[in-house]
């Protein structure tokens, strides 16, 4: 185990009717906010009238920016920093999923800094100033954004999608309703187990011996979400308790706990932020083709951690004197798993041709070099994987 | 699944050598404080100097109270709490294990209050004031008081050990080296060990329907702190990487992560406290000998999640057509292991006698009525488990 400093200062205000008190969570904060959201859904749903009046009631004055894009632009952001700035706003109530809040994250560090935001993202400098304070209504259980440091941004005009973190940028406060999932669309359910699962993935498989604890939840935290999705998928979505049990891994999977003491990989988000970026498909979609790809091409260097998966989180019972086959055989399970799920998991059910995999994964490695903890992929790696995943 | 609000501002630093960083990560927050230990061991080993140095290189003036005992008592937090007030000390840094934690917190509840600190452990009211803050450099993994809001007292005058919780009693920060733990007493080992996984016990045994996360993760934690203790009993103390697991899985066990959305219990907690308050036995041996005749005396009423027990945590194989066979085995295999880790399981052993187990009995209940969460239990039923113990 590796030397960590956990600290996670997000307070998960989780369960029934609890979007009617995200006024009263706010009221000691500030007086003032920027009230962020995506498309139309919050306001047919009427979460949006619920969150207008628990804020009214408590006396806070509200300043709005709708319109936030799956794969949020780097465009939309810099309108919110000029309306922060504009009014004096010093926080920001994110109503949405992972895009909504990582946008409302770029503005709350954009706002108060004196360079571009997008330097940020670029450089991944520490900001020396305090950013804007961020609170959560999640309304898509995937991204984790809810209780992490972290934000990802698409720049539409280079085409590039990048990362920044800052633990400033973790929001004060959110609140998780599964009750607000009743009524997403049936993608949204598979795009957001399959993110959940992938932020364990890239925490799961380490180099880092002696991680017992780290492992034993991973595993229990992966197998939670692929029971539960299931239960979704095939009992329909109004359901309270797996969605509970959905968005709680969701959080757990991204704020850090299994990632402690151990090398973490993230080679797969990388590879899959160059498909998002270039053809605007859904995150989880895109890492339902390239995980698998992507376990295939390097399980063979790393056998005593991709059999523990096939053992423990796949089920598989294969006898360990025959390794490969139960790596395989597990791999497999996962297809099979994002397929029941009714997820693509080839570049071609994707709709992304082969064209340009060679310039991709040349981007995927030209921020930080060779990307992946487990192991190190420059950009031909990135293109065989690609490649692999060509099916 | 129930609503929840999960809330742990305690950031943990955890590693090798992390006790040299104790002054830099308190000189934000005061610069005076209350250095609250225990007996000799913290001179012995060397640590006392590496804290004095620490603290010294940033500039805090210090001010000492040693002597705290297991199962702390009420006279010296009263010392404790003259000094925070004679002296204008607004933070306490407890090194030690959770005696000393538990005793730096009564001593941070009582400074600033214009009442009697007992006052608060009688009546569980909370307070309207804020306490003075509490940091940690954890000594003996056990308790999980260096994350937890709680702490227990024992009034030596009248036999009373009542506990109190409230958030703000939470560390703002633990330091955590598993290096310091080489040196601990053998039956440290094993009692830490049990107190762990009673916290878990008291989390996991509940009503809550539809808590496949946390039950998950609960699991997870138990297995790893049985096979790492394990591992430290017959392998000596000398050995970072099953103290690292042990020292992690004991904080997690206790800050209340395993017990979100779930109705809890706390009934061995409660008895065994009656057992440590008069006889002044370790805590975690009372435990070793209360949960297992707890666990014979109700399981017949909670058929599924101890089937569920004896096969997540314990590995019983016995087919389910046979629950109470599986129940009752992974009951025998508990004792075993608790037997195997030097743990007394029968009162007997414990050198408690039978005479005062109706006053104990009436007592255990006295504070707020029946106790547990999965099964309420009254003064005969606490009794009939007292005899069962009685081996």
């Amino acid at each position: 185990m590796l030397n960590f400093t956990y600290s996670n200062h997000t307070d998960i205000i989780f369960g029934k009717g609890t979007q009617h008190t995200v006024g009263q969570h706010i009221k000691p904060h500030a007086g003032k906010i920027l009230l962020h959201y995506g498309g139309g859904s919050i306001k047919r749903s009427g979460l949006y009238e619920e969150i207008i009046r628990s804020l009214q009631e408590a006396g806070i004055e509200i300043h709005e920016l709708g319109g936030v894009q799956p794969n949020p632009t780097l465009d939309l952001v810099r309108e919110g920093i000029t309306l922060c700035r504009r009014h004096a706003i010093p926080f920001i109530l994110a109503v949405g999923g992972g895009s909504v809040i990582d946008s409302a994250k770029a503005i709350a560090l954009g706002a108060p800094s004196s360079g571009d935001v997008w330097e940020y993202y670029i450089s991944k400098q520490p900001a020396d100033f305090t950013p804007l304070r961020v609170a959560t209504v999640l309304t898509i259980p995937a991204a984790g954004s809810e209780s992490s440091p972290n934000s990802v941004i698409t720049c539409t005009a280079t085409k590039r999608k990048l990362g920044y973190g800052d633990p400033q940028l973790r929001p004060v406060f959110s609140i998780v309703n599964p009750e607000l999932f009743y009524t997403l669309p049936e993608n949204q359910l598979a795009y957001g187990a399959c993110d959940m699962m992938s932020h364990i993935f890239e925490r799961y498989f380490t180099n880092t011996p002696h991680t017992d604890l780290t492992d034993a939840l991973c595993e229990a935290t992966l197998r939670t979400i692929i029971n539960n999705a299931r239960l979704l998928r095939h009992g329909g979505l109004r359901q309270y308790d797996p969605w509970a049990e959905l968005a709680f891994s969701g959080t757990i999977a991204h704020n850090n706990l299994l990632g402690l003491g151990r090398e973490q990989d993230w080679a797969c988000h990388a590879m899959e932020h160059e498909l998002s970026a270039r053809y605007d498909v859904p995150h989880g979609a895109g890492l339902a083709v390239v995980t698998p790809a992507w376990m295939r091409y390097i399980y063979k260097n790393h056998i005593p951690i991709f059999l523990q998966f096939a053992e423990r989180v796949m089920g598989v019972t294969i006898p360990p004197r025959q390794p490969e086959t139960a790596i395989l055989e597990a791999i497999r399970r996962l297809e099979a798993y994002y397929e029941e799920m009714g997820l693509p998991t080839t570049m071609r059910q994707l709709g992304i041709p082969a064209d340009h995999f060679a310039e991709m994964a040349a981007q995927a490695v030209s921020v930080r070099g060779p990307i992946g903890g487990l192991q190190k992929l420059d950009a031909n790696d990135v293109l065989a994987i690609y490649n692999l995943a060509d099916r």
